[in-house]
Formats: structure tokens, C-alpha cells, sequence
């Protein structure tokens, strides 16, 4: 399939278009934002773990019967994936309080949420990604009352299998975003990408952070933290 | 039943003890507070406006089978009430978007929602009040789920009643907040207030506010809206 225009360039990801209506190209870029685009850098190597940690967690996923938009990692850098209308709600789910949701509550960081909790962020960057109801989520026509329980329903099982495999990793998965998009048809996929960038990883032994809040709290060794997550990913992957 | 002593005072009302364990007195002030604190004033008859009218309104609400805390008026500004253990968390019913959401969700203000929305904050003054969903509420321990359910149950219970009633004097119920409480046993009442401070009132012809944002705009006419409210609410119930 051939590359063709670029149809859009975010803050991590450039999308091209195909010879194919039905799928784009995403190119996985080494720049890094944070706080809303305030914090900007780059992360040597960044867009070559995240392309890659993504399409090995879509595969482990599809393997458990969870529908994504992965078809064929193309390069280093570039995959080619289904084209997808993307559902304007970022899904958060949570197994500690950490970051935004530690803060807006007043608890402290890696406390135990008893259970996991699901979140939806309106993903518009004027507005900051202000934190939802699923009621505002329907009312507003963001998301069908069905695609708010298949998304919902689709966020747990993901977090309970890549908890399980990240655990036998000594990897902790405290928290993680996700986007889900609808395909010709109206079929959800699970879309975008799975990565440091999007989750947080915490080391099960240290709690040593191994993800993007290196970079968010310049704590340093951002690099070799997205390298170690792609080692122990790999590794769990091999056996 | 005696006054007792000083529990607590709040941004809008004094909460006095009892001879009975089971109850408290409020009274209501003309204190005016707004943007979480760093707007004050006076609204001169405020005090006395909000105690009649949420009395006027529980009462109203009872007659329809909603149970309040309400007891009995003592005086202009005074009211016993049955002691409540507050959920910690305020109850926002939306017919229209205004205020908080239409700024945080780029809407503008006036927009219909196509049926009434539920919003729940994590009542906390250091944090500003921020917005929580469901599962934060039960998550924390703030409300059980069957609560939780009781809650919004009643809510768009309360806004039914209330908007048929407030539309016949010429009322649009734009908004509103409500906080329950746990009387001894578990049961929940409908408790706190509900007046110009803690709804929004807009006239159903002119679309002019009649409540507690002509003191957040600097709008002017502040007591004359008080009043007028007041004065439709007794006519309303009169006939
Ligand atoms: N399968 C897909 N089809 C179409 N768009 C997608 C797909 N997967 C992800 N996207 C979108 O492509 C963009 C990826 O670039 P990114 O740098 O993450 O953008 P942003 O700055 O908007 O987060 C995002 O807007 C994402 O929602
Ligand atoms: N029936 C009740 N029993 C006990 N506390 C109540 C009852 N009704 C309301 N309250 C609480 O009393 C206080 C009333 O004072 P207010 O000025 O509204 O306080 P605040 O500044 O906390 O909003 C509030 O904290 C409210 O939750
Ligand atoms: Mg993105
Ligand atoms: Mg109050």
C-alpha cells in the first residue's frame, strides 16, 4: 500500500493518507509534550519504542480478542493501521491515583483505588482535556449510551490483560489512556497508540518511574527509561 | 427545642446546636460568596430570603414525596432541621448549560441538553469543588453505589417538580445544586438549601437572571432578583 499525503500532524504522530480509503499510516515522531503542549523537547528514540511497544500490546491484545486498529508495522518509525473517525473522549483507566486525578482529589500518589476506575477526558486541546461525566459524553453526542459500555467494558479487560503481563515484567500499570475510534460501519476499535507516552509504568519492586512522567517532572534518564520499558515488553513477549 | 451552641459556620449560613442530639438550627446570612471564596460581599435580605424559600421548597417537595430535612421555621432567618451526616459530594442537575460547564465544555450558555443532566463535585473548599464522576464518589468511599443511586434518583426528581412548578410562575430552572445527608439510621434527606444562591432562575420570556449570578457578574439589581423570586415562588404557592 502506498504512503500518500500527510493528513495530519499531532503532537507526537504524523498521519498519511494511502492508496486505500480505509487506511492511514501513522509515523511516530520523537517529540514530547506536556501539560497541555506548555512543556515541549525531544526524546531521543521515543518514536521507535512507542511504535513499536504499540503494535506489540495491540497484537497481545488481539490475541485476547480485543479489536484494534493495527495491520502491519511498516518501519522503525511507521505502521500501517485502519483508518478510523476517532471517538472525541480519551478513556483513562486507573489502578493507583497518580497525576492529575492524585492532585484534583487531594490524594496522595500510589494510593490503591480498590478497583480499577474508568475516566473520560473531552480530548479537545483548547479546552485542556477537561475531565467528563459519561453522561456529558452522550448528552453532548460524543458517544452512543452502547459505544460508552462497549468502551468502557473494552478499557477493563485491556487494563487486566496488560496488568497481568506487565506484572510478570516486574512492571506496575498504574495508569494508562486510550482512544478508540469508529471504523467504516460504525465498528469500535481500539485506536492511537500504547505506550510510555500514554501509560505509566511503575517498577513493581522500586516503584521507579518508567514513562513519560521522567520527562513531565525532569527526573532525567527519560531515554533509558523508555528503553527499559521496551526491553522488559520485548523479553515478556520472547518466552 | 433549644438553641444550642455554634457547630459551625459556613460561607452563607450558621449551623447551631440543639437540646435534641437529632436535630440542628441553620440561619441563614446575607453573606455572599463566590468563585470559591475570592468574591465577597453582601446581598442585603439575602438570609432571609433563602431561608423562606428552600422552606418553601421542601415543603413543596415533601407534599411530592420527597423526604427533607426540613422541621420547622423558627424566626425570618431561622430554621430546625433534622441533623444530617452531609455526603461529601454536591448535586448538580442541568436543563440548559451554563456557568461551570458551558465555560469548561466550550458551549455556549443557554444551550438545551437535550434531557437533564446529573453532575456530581467532591465537596472540598481547598480544592475547589472539582468535578468527580460516579465511580470517583463511590471509589472513595464517599457515597455506596445504592446511594449513589438514591441520589440521582431524587435530583431529577427534585427537577421535574421543581421546573413545572417554577415554569408556572414564569421560571426557567436553568440549574441547580443539592446536597443530601444521612440521618441517623442511614436514610438519606434532601438537606442544605435551595434558594437564588444555589440555583440558576432566568425568566422564561426575557431570559433575565433572577439569582446569585447578578452578584458573580457584577450584574446590579442583586436584591431586587432575591425578591422578585421571592415574591413568585408565594404566589405560585398561594393559588
Ligand atoms: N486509526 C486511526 N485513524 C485515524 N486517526 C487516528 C487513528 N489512530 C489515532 N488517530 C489520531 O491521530 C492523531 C495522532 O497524532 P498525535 O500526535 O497523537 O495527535 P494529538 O496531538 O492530537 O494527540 C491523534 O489525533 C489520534 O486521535
Ligand atoms: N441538616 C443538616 N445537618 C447538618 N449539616 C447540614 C444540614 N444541612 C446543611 N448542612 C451543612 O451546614 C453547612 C451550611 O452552611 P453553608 O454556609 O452553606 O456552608 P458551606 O460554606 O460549607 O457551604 C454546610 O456545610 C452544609 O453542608
Ligand atoms: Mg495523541
Ligand atoms: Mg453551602
Amino acid at each position: 500500500m502506498e504512503q500518500g499525503p500527510l493528513i495530519y500532524e499531532g503532537k507526537a504522530k504524523k498521519v498519511y493518507g494511502t492508496s486505500s480509503p480505509e487506511h492511514v499510516i501513522v509515523e511516530y515522531k520523537d517529540d514530547a509534550t506536556a501539560f497541555n503542549g506548555q512543556k515541549r523537547g525531544v526524546i531521543t528514540g521515543k518514536g521507535v519504542v512507542n511504535n513499536r511497544m504499540s503494535n506489540l500490546f495491540f497484537r497481545l491484545l488481539e490475541a485476547h480478542g480485543i479489536e484494534t486498529h493495527f495491520v502491519e508495522e511498516l518501519s522503525e518509525r511507521r505502521t500501517l493501521v485502519r483508518k478510523v473517525e476517532i471517538v472525541p473522549v480519551e478513556v483513562v483507566v486507573r489502578n493507583l491515583a497518580a497525576g492529575s486525578m492524585a492532585k484534583r482529589l487531594g490524594i496522595p500518589e500510589g494510593t490503591p483505588l480498590g478497583r480499577p476506575i474508568v475516566e473520560f477526558y473531552y480530548k479537545n486541546d483548547e479546552l485542556g482535556d477537561p475531565l467528563v461525566s459519561e453522561e456529558h459524553v452522550e448528552a453532548l453526542g460524543w458517544a452512543s449510551r452502547g459505544e460508552i459500555d462497549t468502551i468502557r467494558r473494552t478499557a477493563l479487560r485491556v487494563n487486566q490483560v496488560l496488568s497481568e503481563f506487565l506484572a510478570a515484567q516486574n512492571v506496575r500499570l498504574v495508569d494508562f489512556k486510550l482512544e478508540f475510534g469508529r471504523a467504516p460501519g460504525g465498528r469500535l476499535l481500539l485506536a492511537d497508540e500504547i505506550s510510555p507516552d500514554t501509560c505509566r509504568f511503575w517498577d513493581l519492586a522500586t516503584g521507579e518511574k518508567l514513562d513519560k512522567d521522567r520527562f513531565r517532572r525532569d527526573l532525567g534518564g527519560v531515554e533509558q527509561a523508555y528503553e527499559e520499558m521496551m526491553r522488559r515488553v520485548e523479553g515478556g513477549l520472547r518466552r
